[in-house]
């Protein structure tokens, strides 16, 4: 699979994309994370412990980041890291951009910048794991206009009737 | 899919089974694990940090042993745990066996005591990852024997050229 010419040069006005982890970055992702009102209590404390990993080990806690600013507001941001034990496979685990910033093109362009830091980093594919539930439908559709395709689906993983798919993404 | 019936009524004479975690067992991991000489020194430190990780957070660790003893000896062990935000939803992690007590059942008898502790956990299904590539067919027709199902198969995953294998047995 090749990648679309185009979107290794998206870009949003204003913004500007940051990959240092900073203390208030904590109250960024909590925030971002909670404007979407997808996620359970339990999983917006999961993004959030992820930044603090990375602050309390640095890059040696496996979790990267890209965040997008808008002048002093950090309005979206990505964490993805490589898999252990692997040859240049990663996982994005996160992507969220704030409720009130949707739909103007910030989460493909924060995806494609997130894809050239891996590609950087010497990745060769990008997995993301989703809820293969209808309320994800959104999710799944902007990955796969992204370029993902999905390669497996593993029947009740989340819960019985929750499924989880498996998208992957080459960048060779 | 159902559970063989004779599974779960599997023994070895002379073994028995132990779920606690004792400081000795860094090193019979470690034995174990190199003794198949099928795994890298990489994989071998991480097999051992898992005992390490439960010795010292406990069951919090998420990770979760069964033991083979024979007598004084340890010839044998799983390791596995609920994978974090599914419900029911368990991974095998490793499972070994002394390379001089191997093709005497032993692994299938520990698989299947396993399966016996998930189930009483609340566990659904189990999912075992592995290598497709072809010196792992034994390890592959073991889970296949053991009522495992080749669920997803994730290329170049580990690296070019080798896919992972995802299996997986439902235990309801």
């Amino acid at each position: 699979m090749s990648i679309a010419s185009d979107s290794s040069r998206r870009f949003v006005a204003g913004i500007t994309y940051r990959e240092e982890v900073v203390p208030p970055d904590r109250h960024h992702v909590r925030r971002i994370v909670e404007s979407s009102g997808y996620f359970h209590p339990a999983e917006v404390e999961v993004a959030v412990e992820l930044v603090e990993e990375r602050l309390a080990k640095g890059a040696a806690s496996g979790y990267h980041f890209v965040f997008a600013d808008r002048g002093e507001r950090t309005i979206g941001y990505t964490c993805y890291g490589p898999i252990a034990a692997t040859a240049g496979s990663f996982d994005l685990y996160w992507i969220a951009v704030d409720q009130a910033n949707r739909g103007k093109g910030l989460g493909g362009a924060l995806l494609a910048y997130t894809e050239q830091r891996i590609r950087a980093m010497g990745g060769r594919q990008v997995f993301i794991e989703t809820s293969d539930r209808p309320q994800y439908q959104p999710t799944r559709a902007f990955y796969e206009k992204s370029g993902y395709r999905k390669a497996a689906v593993l029947k009740d993983f989340y819960a019985p009737g929750d499924d989880k798919a498996i998208y992957v993404k080459r960048l060779d």
